[in-house]
């Protein structure tokens, strides 16, 4: 390592707008009792507990009632837990045990007449033991419903997370384009992004990158880098994204290693169309939203068209924020609306064995405006 | 990067002895119907379903019955799946929507008369749904017990990571001991050591790296790596493992930045014999295997006896194997037994804001011929 690469690493999150739990405490404490008559919201998806608390660690759970928020944790994370949730006016608790931390989670829900419990993440273990003590209500998560809108101090993490990738992406692309002369996997490739990632700026990766090759490979869409060795003639698709403060970015590019044959230079322009028209369908949210059925259409129709609809064998795309997919989902059977704040992918792709594949995806937040493109990496996949 | 350390990639499964899935499988079949009169057994929980079938894919489903066992997932990974289940014996079903996948669990469980399923893992919601379908047993998972016995085949992927991580730490260690010339973060120390475990042969980290320094950042067991800059005087804990083809290893070692303390020389020392009691301890594991409590009580008396319990908030260990925490856990309220062909660490610690912390781990492997200890990283803390 290079001293002045070592320099890089200068970002970190008190340059940060800060972000307001006490603001999204208060709105959570507005909705009780919600739509389904519950006078408590019992948080236990580790990442709902972040969005509403700011609390980091990876055991916790977070109850609303109307006299506020309480966290609870264990004594491994005490003095963190008050850390990080200082100025959001949430109550803390920790315990050393298990047993007694239970406890107290059946004492801060007493009295409520309905406790609403996300069933979808919550395991059947846990509902059981918890359904004995406390009245549980299923319901989708609330919180994750809130989380679907981001503000402007989540956009600026986003936002520098979408930079470290575009600058790491810069320095590798070239090595990558010169595998030929000096050979490199689909490991090194990854392995260099996610390095590089972090010397401008991010805390980590957003995702295990993938780098996916060649004729076998490249046909799948979720493919594990391995030691193969990309060679001229190849398709390539990255899919790369950084994390910055628990935020997410994802973009993927594609490229031909060498001189693109007709078919590939026909079929990526394929893809960038598709690409296009997907965003540009982003332009017709207003207030009320649009069904993201209708963006994962406008997208795949251009692929259909052209003859290439069972080539793409996924959806357009899905929210992004603290979790790498998050709601809306942009795919064909969703009944999910887009809404201004929503920050989404748009990502078409064709795969088949054989060929190989391509892949082109952008990040972008949909604002009364229109679409604002998050990821800038320039996309000059074919030549 | 330089052509050099790009090349240090070399690593990769193919190398490896190949894990023998139907042995896994049949192991299962025999068990069928097991001590709750089951007749099916089925597997959602994805290390589960890895560790059966060897399917790496993030969506998938496995069921296995008296005729042998059936492998669900969706159409992106259809490719992957078979050729990842080659060999196995396992049939694979992949169906383009979510809806087809279910209704194809759903027939694949038919005419069972009870189905053990893990009700730890799996979310409430979807319990609800496929117990109106299928008559559901909750289990502690089957397969996660099995999991607690490693042959040498995943041993010899623990032992490849183990080897990356130390070879990642003897090229970061000079650089830490030297932050008083050329200041590093933890955000340094921890890009550093992920991104040589990469050039040393690991598939990736095993976990996000501890680096936890100073009088508070080091006082918390879990902390994460901060843009803080490391300095003279601070305690240093740096916990970091590799992955190898799925398999984790584990390590943790303690340093005093410049001349340490008389104050800091004795607590760490304490930290050292507690460790090495509790390694030994492991040489008591007998045919039927030990308490887990007793090799938790070995490290911890030490630490007791010196009037240092309090400091001391964490279990003693945990198994390693798909999964970073495995059976047995080597905690207080344990009620796990050690036993031969286990893997576990080892890892008692001091944590107090003000003073900092310590902590020092290795990955042991127990055999009939005693404990033999897989990270070899020396322990040369203070000076």
């Amino acid at each position: 390592m290079s001293g002045s690469a070592r320099h890089h690493s200068t970002s970190d999150a008190s340059a940060l707008p800060s972000i307001d739990h006490a603001e999204r405490v208060r709105t959570i404490v507005d909705r009780l009792p919600s739509g389904d008559g519950c006078d408590a919201l019992l948080v236990l998806d580790l990442t709902d507990v972040r969005w509403l608390t700011g609390f980091t660690g990876s055991n916790g759970w977070a109850v609303v009632r109307r006299d506020g928020a309480t966290l609870g944790t264990d004594g491994r994370y005490r003095d963190r837990a008050v850390a990080e949730t200082a100025g959001s006016g949430v109550d803390v608790i920790a315990e050393e045990t298990a047993t007694a931390l239970e406890q107290r989670l059946v004492e801060t829900l007493r009295g409520a007449e309905r406790v609403a419990l996300d069933a979808s993440t919550t395991p059947h273990s846990r509902w059981t033991r918890l359904a004995a003590q406390a009245p549980l209500e299923p319901t989708d998560s609330s919180v994750r419903l809130l989380r679907q809108v981001l503000d402007d101090a989540e956009l600026a993490r986003i936002e520098r997370a979408a930079r470290a990738a575009d600058a790491a992406l810069t320095e590798v692309e070239p090595l990558l384009l010169a595998t030929g002369d000096e050979p490199m996997t689909e490991h090194d490739v990854r392995t260099e992004l996610e390095y590089r990632m972090r010397l401008h700026g991010a805390d980590d990766r957003s995702y295990s990158t993938i780098v996916a090759t060649g004729p076998v490979h490249g046909a799948r869409p979720h493919h594990d880098a391995t030691r193969r060795t990309i060679v001229e003639g190849d398709t390539v698709i990255i899919d790369v994204g950084a994390l910055v403060d628990g935020y997410h970015s994802d973009m993927t590019r594609s490229w031909v290693i060498g001189e693109a044959t007709p078919e590939q230079v026909a079929r990526y322009a394929l893809v960038a169309a598709a690409q296009s028209a997907g965003i540009g369908a982003l332009a017709e949210v207003g207030a009320s939203g649009v069904a993201a059925v209708d963006i994962d259409a406008a997208a795949r129709t251009v692929l259909d068209d052209a003859g290439y609809g069972d080539w793409y064998v996924h959806g357009t795309g899905h929210g992004v924020g603290l979790d790498i997919h998050e709601l809306p989902m942009l795919v064909r059977t969703s009944r999910d609306h887009v809404r201004w704040g929503n920050v989404v992918t748009i990502e078409p792709g064709l795969y088949r064995e054989g060929f190989g594949g391509f892949r082109i995806e952008d990040l972008v937040v949909v604002t009364e405006d229109g679409p604002r493109v998050l990821t800038q990496s320039p996309k000059r996949g074919v030549r």
